[in-house]
Parts: structure tokens; sequence; C-alpha cells
């Protein structure tokens, strides 16, 4: 028990929590290795440094983690997830383990079959051999299903041709293509006679050792971005390519020689699906990395913020430390408690991820929740890293301050791995369809019939804490802000009323007026989806409380706690009072609570951001590290002497 | 009359309002001048094509504006702010000559006597003196009044001293001090015998004509930042450096031979804070810079989001143009009808700074003003340049479609030339005290006492429009959503509330508790600014309307209010909610009313945005200048032949 008033190692271990082992392994392995992002670097020379500690962090010990046992690897998908997380400083780096390990790798261990893991794993594992995942297309970012490259097979030859048939089904902002890649699984419409099977993945050989196109590969660059300059994206326009027929990823369909097509699964949609389905690992990955990057941001915001002190403090003669004023309290710890909030729901989700559920329902409910949190997980990276900065002033907008870097580099993350605006719809169709298989072959007509048909009101789904919530709401007796019954009340209640509201919206559609019935209900469709993510994020921090075996730390947790949910309430106040669910004098006592719980986490706040346990090594920021706390106090020592 | 349903030639004069001989003659002067931003570049060079920029921008005749007609310049003040405002497409360049012409120069003016004006301006105007305007310290960043470099007369020699007492009062962030600039506007507690008499300027040369450093001055450079990479901030550190007497910016204050400080202002926080208000210039220019890099930003989005097409609409064998999405019409139009109220309010703003108001109440109201709209303008420019690139997906990452680089170099703007943050708390402050002007002197302490003596009411200032305001409220008998009076007589309406419940609040403020009572309002503080500002801005948009003298532009203006008013309301909903200013039924309207503008705008929003009028070099992104819409055409035709 620290000075603090709560056991931060009990907090620790349950911010650690299930891969606990993976965190202080991926801190211990990286410590003392120089993987620190590179300052004020051309493209080029960034990308070539995160190419050298790419092969640093092969070496490491720590990215083998969702590989296979058989070929090297560990089979320990929670654990590759945890462990790429925790590169949080160095985001360049991060995304390029990601597309190597997690999405090229990733791909070719889920849809691909022994042919192909035994022949290419271990160098992809060891770096030795560089890849690419080339799915979204200049014209089709977020319609996947109906991207344009062709995969046409050829008996004569037993070889596939793939082929880019004009320049909008060019693979577009492709990891690893623009320098590093040398084999792509490439995402293609698999045609064998003259019939279309939809959506398959090929893998296709595009450099050659020495570093040069192959031939029929054209390849371009897509040169600076905003951020993450350390990662190589580049565009695929293929000509004719021909690969061997084996080059299919033939876990789902495969080709006979003779061009004779076989799948276990009739539906191509369904087929389709099931194919990405496998490939959620990446999606989860991004909100895991948001919420690392919100972390080191928050960290980052909250030191400087706890030393820096700025106008007099009447009668003290002293000036006052910034994060004491109300102003900066409500910028930064409300964004410190729904990142709680959102750890322990990104922790859930790993854990589902992990065991792998059985049946299609719970693949779909998997699906959504990846879905959802990606986006809201996300989204609030962006915010609060935006927040962070201003709360830092002009040294925040400084490179050596890192919240520059941050902020460019997960800027694309509400845009890729599925933007957020489309992710969120998924959710609400899933929702409105109780996760029924058809879902995502419905296509907006079809869904409008299926919701006439078939959406009888809101199923609040069952979760892993769905016993325990509901325990806690069947056990309180109180009508009370703090009182965590009627909190939790309120966020189930409001995600069936809008749910409800939205099916009965939705019902009206039918074949003439479908898209604008859909359309005009977007805003709803999307707020359905938000609320049912913050329904799920509360229950998620309620069970981690749960969990907390230390006294005092489960009550600064609960004030934690309080605090996510009444900043969310305050932030949606239009619509609980627009429904009636909190009278004007509970929203005025909402503001005021969440102002005491400001005050009351103020003094614990550095220490609970600490707690998540970033690697030392990524936290360099000036204002963060004390010289600015030092200079400040050199500061006030060289005034008080003046003025004595 | 054009095909869109309005004039467009009107609408674009009513934009260029006021100087729109001198945006015609911006838009001629950079015509074929190679102004854009350097694409790919290392921090140095950079910062070398900048300022080879910025001596084109020297020789185009557009940044002798601001100074006065007997030293070479054109003595036209709004002239200036505008033409700075035209150059969003190269922030670093608008930066770097904000910082040579309007805030060294501006302050050698306006703070300078003949001597100074004799001496300098010319080579001011032509860059042959490149400057710096050193202000801001490290440790004191937002409280200006109490940096902490010293200038200390010596009667002996005829001389300030001006020196660097520690570490943390080294000026920081200094624009052009890193590389460029030989003589700095430095501001610095004067001394003389043993009297400190305040923050007083000087001109302290920095380096000689070689560029090296000169003897007693320490040059460090900021580094790599976020954005603004063109522009030289560098920290000034001083070692006793002896400066002539004639060097003090002697308008407000001088130190005769023997060391006898005269002032025509006794107090020495007023005087300060005269001097201050002189160089409001800045501040005005950033607000107007804001509001430019904005348009620039929705006018990529919108021509994208026009010629984009995601996902098959169902019975049309086409698939949907993204702006067709009411999701994203309300991601981006509500952004462009507060740009439109912005635009006009910044119109207004600069206009009165030019009349240059005659009375101390006056010249309060405008500093206010500068300060509520420099704030909301800015972070109004950074959510929405946000959104724009969300807006643009994996396309609005990429530097060639220059969202990215708007982004990180405006982000600062909601720091420098003022926090925002402290920038709101002065407008309440102005507010609560009717702008008194003891205003800035008053601290927390004499704030509470003065508030509890003479608080007596929110008072609704007049402004130009509010004649014509009042005339529609008085003349307003309709209960509408859309009725104009109903609107302003809301925004009215919540400022007076708000205002007034913040005024019982700090009356209860004493010696013992006033920081407490100060800082738990302190959302309360923020919000009274906030809605101030709010209702200001419908203002100026109304009397844009009222201006307007082609009926179908007036009402396609109309509805743009409407959607800038009801968007507002909408965010706020919770509050007006709260304090029965609006039903649940009425607020239920509001969202259906908001969607409904967003159909009846979308098909315009290309026009509007384009009606700003951007100097068209500007606009270089791929996504916004037809490429993108040419290869989604080629793809489509190619598609449809496929299908045939």
């Amino acid at each position: 028990m620290g000075t603090t008033g709560f056991d931060a190692g009990e907090l620790a271990t349950l911010l650690d929590g299930r891969w606990a082992g993976i965190r202080k392994q991926v801190r211990d392995a990286l410590d003392g290795v120089p993987l620190q992002p590179g300052d004020d670097l051309d493209t080029e020379s960034h990308r070539a440094q995160t190419l050298e500690q790419l092969r640093l962090l092969a070496k490491s010990g720590i990215t083998d983690l969702g590989f296979p046992v058989a070929y090297g690897g560990r089979g320990d998908t929670g654990g590759a997830v945890v462990s790429l997380e925790m590169l949080a400083g160095n985001l360049s780096l991060m995304v390029k383990a990601g597309v190597q390990w997690g999405l090229f790798g990733g791909a070719v261990v889920a849809l691909g079959t022994e042919r192909h893991h035994e022949r290419y794993l271990r160098d992809i594992i060891s770096l030795d051999l560089p890849g690419c995942f080339a799915m979204t297309e200049t014209g089709h970012g977020s319609d996947v299903q109906h991207l344009r490259t062709t995969a046409t097979y050829d008996a004569a030859t037993q070889e596939f041709v793939v082929h880019t048939p004009h320049e909008a089904a060019r693979k577009e902002y492709i990891g690893n293509a623009a320098r590093d890649g040398r084999l792509a699984v490439v995402f293609a419409q698999l045609i064998t006679g003259d019939k279309s099977h939809g959506v398959h993945a090929l893998l296709v050989p595009i450099r050659d050792e020495a570093g040069q196109a192959l031939p029929g590969v054209r390849i371009e660059d897509c040169g600076r971005k905003a951020g993450l300059n350390g990662v190589d994206n580049g565009r695929l326009t293929f000509d004719q390519v021909r690969i061997p027929r084996e080059a299919l990823l033939n876990r789902y369909a495969d080709v006979d020689p003779d061009g004779t097509y076989r799948s276990p699964i009739a539906s191509q949609s369904k087929r389709f699906f099931t194919m990405l389905g496998t490939l959620i690992r990446g999606r989860i990955s991004v909100a895991g990395t948001a919420g690392s990057a919100t972390k080191l941001a928050l960290e980052i915001a909250l030191r400087y913020g706890d030393a820096r002190r700025q106008f007099e403090r009447p009668g003290t003669g002293r000036e006052t430390v910034v994060l004491d004023y109300l102003a900066h309290q409500r910028k930064l710890l409300p964004a410190l408690a729904k990142t709680f909030a959102l750890h322990f729901a990104q922790e859930e989700l790993v854990s589902t991820l992990h065991d792998a559920p059985g049946g299609e329902r719970e693949q779909r409910e998997l699906e959504s929740r990846a879905a959802g949190l990606k986006a809201m997980s996300t989204w609030h990276a962006t915010q609060t890293i935006q927040t962070c900065r201003e709360a830092c002033g002009g040294a925040g907008y400084l490179a050596e301050n890192q919240l520059a870097q941050l902020k460019a580099d997960t800027d694309v993350f509400t845009t890729f791995e599925g933007d957020n605006t489309v992710l969120l719809q998924l959710v609400a169709k899933g929702l409105l369809t109780n996760y029924k298989d058809q879902f995502d072959d419905l296509g907006t007509l079809g869904m409008a019939k299926f919701v006439a048909d078939q959406f009888v009101g809101a199923v609040i789904e069952r979760t892993a804490t769905r016993s325990l919530v509901q325990r806690i709401i069947d056990g309180s007796g109180k009508d009370d802000i703090l009182d965590r019954g009627w909190q939790l009340k309120l966020f189930d209640d409001r995600e069936r009323h809008v749910l409800d509201g939205l099916g009965r919206r939705l019902r009206k559609a039918n074949r003439e007026n479908a898209f604008e019935v859909f359309n005009n209900a977007q805003d709803h469709v999307l707020r359905a989806a938000r609320v049912h993510v913050d329904r799920i994020v509360l229950e998620a921090f309620v069970a981690a409380i749960e969990r907390c075996r230390d006294r005092r730390t489960a009550a600064l947790l609960n004030k934690l706690c309080d605090l996510y949910v009444l900043s969310n309430i305050e932030a949606d106040s239009g619509w609980f009072l627009e429904h009636e669910r909190i009278t004007p004098r509970r929203s005025k006592a909402i503001t005021e609570a969440i102002n005491a719980l400001c005050g009351q986490l103020r003094p614990h706040a550095v220490d609970l951001v600490t707690a998540f346990g970033l690697p030392r090594q990524w936290l360099t920021a000036p204002i963060a590290t004390g010289a600015e706390a030092r200079r400040q106090e050199a500061q006030h020592a060289q005034h008080a002497h003046e003025t004595s």
C-alpha cells in the first residue's frame, strides 16, 4: 500500500489481466532494444529505420506468439494481440509488425492449409519473407465484397491469372508494398469456367529477392502520409499475372486441376464472410493499439499537467498547478476514465477471440463486438490525443514531446481495418437481425424486408458478465446517480429504446423506398450502435472492479467508473432529457457530480495512468520525464530568492 | 443565374465583402507564383524553401498593406488581415509572413515611434530585416504579464541590459528565431533605479548580417514540430545584453537619459494591456486563417464526397455517391454552415478593427470579440479538418490530398496567439464586468469582489447589427424552429441565463474562498463565453443575409443559417431541455429539420464552398481536382461493359 491510498500493485495486476505474463515478457524483451521512432527523418530513411527495427523485433522472441506451435510459433492468439499493442511508442513499427505477422501471416495461417504453412510460415515469422495483405482497392475500400481484381483459372496450364481490370481496381494503401514486400495475399474474384465464385485469397509473388517488381506486377508508392511514414504503403496493379493453382489459400474453397470448384460452404456470401471472420484479429489489434496510444498520450499530458504551473493563486505566492484547474481536469480525467473502461472491454474481447467461440452466432457476436469496439476505441484515441496536445500547449506541438507523432500516426485508425462509420452500421444491423447468419448478405433491400418480417424488439445479448450485471440491477433499490444498478439499468434501457425505435422506423421500408427509409434513419442507426457499445463497455468495467481484491483500489476504480458513466450521460444528456429518462434537476446534479469526481480523482491521476504499465522506454517526452518539473522548480526557487 | 438555383456571382460578392478589391488583388498577385508547400522535405529544406517563398511574397506587392503610407505601406489594416488569410494553402508561409509583417512589423508600428519607423520599417516591408516577436517564455505562456526577462536601465551608459534570469524565463517557440531573424521585439520587465514598471517591448539585435548569434544571445532550435515546419521556431536566452536607450519601443512609455521613467498611462497594468491591445491584429489574423484552412479542407472533402461512390444502391445498378448518405452530409454540411457563419462574423470583426474604435470600452469589446472568435474559429478548424480527413478515408491520409498538412499545420492555432481556454475566460470576465477598464488587472480575488459588488445581470452588448436583430425579434410572432426571430431570441436568452447564473455563483466568493468558487465554476465560465460568441456569430450571419440582393441566393443562405442554428441547438440540446427552453417534442423536430436541411443543401454543397473564392492554386489534391472522379467514371464504364 503506497501513499496514494490504493494498492498500485493490485491495480497493475488487474490491468495486466489474463496476459500479464506476456506483458511482462514484452517489457523485458523490449528493454534496451533501440526501437524509438526516428526524429525528423525523410520518408525513405524512416522506412529503412523501421525495417531495421522490425528485424530487431523479430529477434526479440515476441513476434511468434500468434503462429501454430508446429511451425515455430506459440499458438497464443490473445498474446499476439496484447504484445502488438505494447508497441505503442513506435506506431510505424507496430503497423509494420501488424502487417507482417498479423494481416499477412495471419491470413496465411487462417485461410491457407498445410501446403502453405509448411512452405511459408517459418520464413514469415523470421521476416525472411516480408509480405503484404492486398485487399483494399482504390474504388472499393469499404465494400470489399465487390472488389474487382480477378483470378481466372486456366485449366490448360493449371494456373490462376490474376488481373486488374481497370485503374480503380488496383490495390491501394497496401502496407509493405512500396518497398519491402515480396509475397502478397491478394483478394480477388475467383473465376472458373465462366462462373464467378466471389472473393478468395491467393498468394501472389510481387518482388524477386533483389527487390525488383516481378513481370506483370506494377508497384507504385502511395508517398508521404499524415503519419506512419515508416510503413511503405503502395499500390499494386496486376497485368495477367500467372500463379500456380496451389497458390489459392484453400481452407474454405479449392479448385481441382480440371477447374472444378469445391467449397464446404454453399453460399458465396457466407463463404466470403466466413473467410473475413477469420481475419478479425487485425481489427481487434487496432482497437488495442489505439488504447495504448491513448494511454501514452494521457500519461504525458497528466505528468505535465501535474508539474506545470500557470497564474498565481491569490494569497499563496505560488502559481497554480494546471491540473488543479477544473477545466484542465475536465479535459483529461473523463478521458482517463473512459480509457480504463475501454481497456477492460478490450481485454474481454481479446479473451473471447482467444477462446474461439464455437457457434456461428457467437462468431457473429464477436465480429460485431470487434467492429464496435474498434470504432469507439479509435475515435476515443483521436479525440483524447488531440485534447492532450492542446492541454500541453505549445510544448505539446513540439515533436520531442511525442504527442504530434501519436496524433499523426493514430489518425488513420478510424479508417483502416474498416471505416468506423461503416463498422457501426454493421453493429446495428447485427443487433436488428439478432446475428442471423444471412446478415451480411442482406443488403439494404433485404435488410428492410428482414426487419419488417422478423424484428420483434431489442434483445440485450448475453455476455460473460451478464449475470453479474443482472444481479446488480436486480439488487438495486436506490434511484441515485452514483448507484451502479441505476446506471446499468439506464444504459440498458437506452439501448433497448433506441433499437426498438429504429426497428419501428425500418419496418416502414418496402421495395420502393428501402434506400430512402434506411438513409433517413442513418443517424439513428449509428446511435443504436454507439449506445450498444457504451453498454458493453460499462459492463466490462463493472466486471473488472468485481475482480479487484483490494478494497481501496476497488473504491478508486468505482469512482473512475462513476466518472465514465456520468460523463457519458452528460454528453448524451439531450437524449436522456428528451426521452424523460432523467429530470432537469438530475441532469444538473450529474454535472456537479462530475466536477466533484474530477476533484477526488485528481490526486491519483498520475498513479492511475502509470498503472497501465506501458514499457518505460516509450516515455521520452521531456515534459513528462521530469525536465519540465525541474525547470519549474528552479524557476520558483529563483523567484522566491529574487523576491525575498 | 446558373443551374444551381442561386446567383453564384452574388454569393461570391457577398463573401468577398468589404475587402473584395484586396481579395481580387491577392488572387491575381499569387497566380503563377510558385508558393505551393514542399512535399516530404526535411526541416531544414522546408525552412529554406519557406524563406525563399517569403521573398517572392515580399515582391508580390501584397505584404505592405498594414504599414503606414509614409514608409511605403498602404495603411490598410483590414486588408492586411484579409490578405494574410488568403495564404491558406501554405500555412508555414502564412505564419512566417504573419511573424515578419504582422507580429514583428506590427509591434514596431504600434509600440514604436518615428525613430523606429524611420529606421526599420522599409527594411521590414522588403524583408531585408527579418525579425522576431519574442514574448512567450517557457515558464509563462498564457500569463504574459508575469514574464521574467528583465530590461534594466543603466544610466551610466544610457543602455538597457536585457537578461534572462533563469532557464524558465528564456523566450520560447519564437518564430523566425532558430534560423532567419536578425532583430527581435523582446518583451521584458522594465527596471529603472530599483523600480519595476512592468512589461515593455524593446528591440534587441540577435544575429549579425552573416547569421551569427550576437554576443550574449543564446539561440536554440525548437526542432521538429507537428506541423508548420517551414517556420523556424527557436528559443532565445539573453546574458546581460546591452542595447541603447533608444531601443525601447516608446509610444506608451519612455526612459529619460538619467533613468527617469515617464508614461502617459499611470496604471502599470493598464499600460501593459493598452500595449497588448494594439497587437490584437495577430489574434484576428489567426481566426481568419483558421477559417480559410477550414474552407480549403471542406472544399476538398465536399468535391471528393460529390464524386466518390460506395455500395450499390438497390435497383439502380449504380453505386451511391457518398455525399448522398445522410451520415456523410451530417459530417460535412453543418460544418459548412458554421464556416459561413464564422466567415461573416470575422468580416465584421476585421471591419471593427480597421475602423479603430474610439473609446476604451469599444476597444475592450473588440479585444473580447477577437479572443472569442479566435477560440471558436480555431476549434472549429481543428474539428472540421479532422472530420474532412475521416470523410475522405484512406485518401484523406495521403499527403498529396492536403488534409494531412492542413490538420498538422492548424493544430497549434488553438494554442498560439492565446490558449483558447484562457481566451474564453477573458471573454467571460469581460461580460461579467461589462468591460470596465480595470478588468484585466483584477485577478481572481479582485474579480470576486468586483462581481459581488457590481454585477447586476447580463447585458447584451450593442453590435453594429443589433438594431436589425432587435427588429427581427420584435417582429416575430411565430414560435417555429425555422423562424429567425425565435432563433435569435433563443440564443439571446441562453446567453443571459448562463451569464446571470454565473454572476450569482461568483457573488458567493470572498477573500477566503475566491479561488475555489471561481475554479468550481470554471466550466460555467467557459460556457458563458461560448454561448456569447454563438450569439454574436449568428447575428453576423443574419446581417449578411440582409445585405444579399438576390432573392434566391438569400433563400439558400437562410437555409444554411437555419442549419447553423439548429445544429448548434442540437449539440447543446441537453442545456435547452434541462432549462426547459425547448420541449422534448421540439428537440426531436429539430433533429428531423437538420436532416431535411442537409438533403436540401446537398445539391449546392460544392457550389457553396467554391464561392469562398480561395485562390485556385491552393487546391491541388487529386481527389478534389477531378482525378478521382474520372477514375470512378472509368470504373463504372468498365463495369457496365463487363456486365452488359
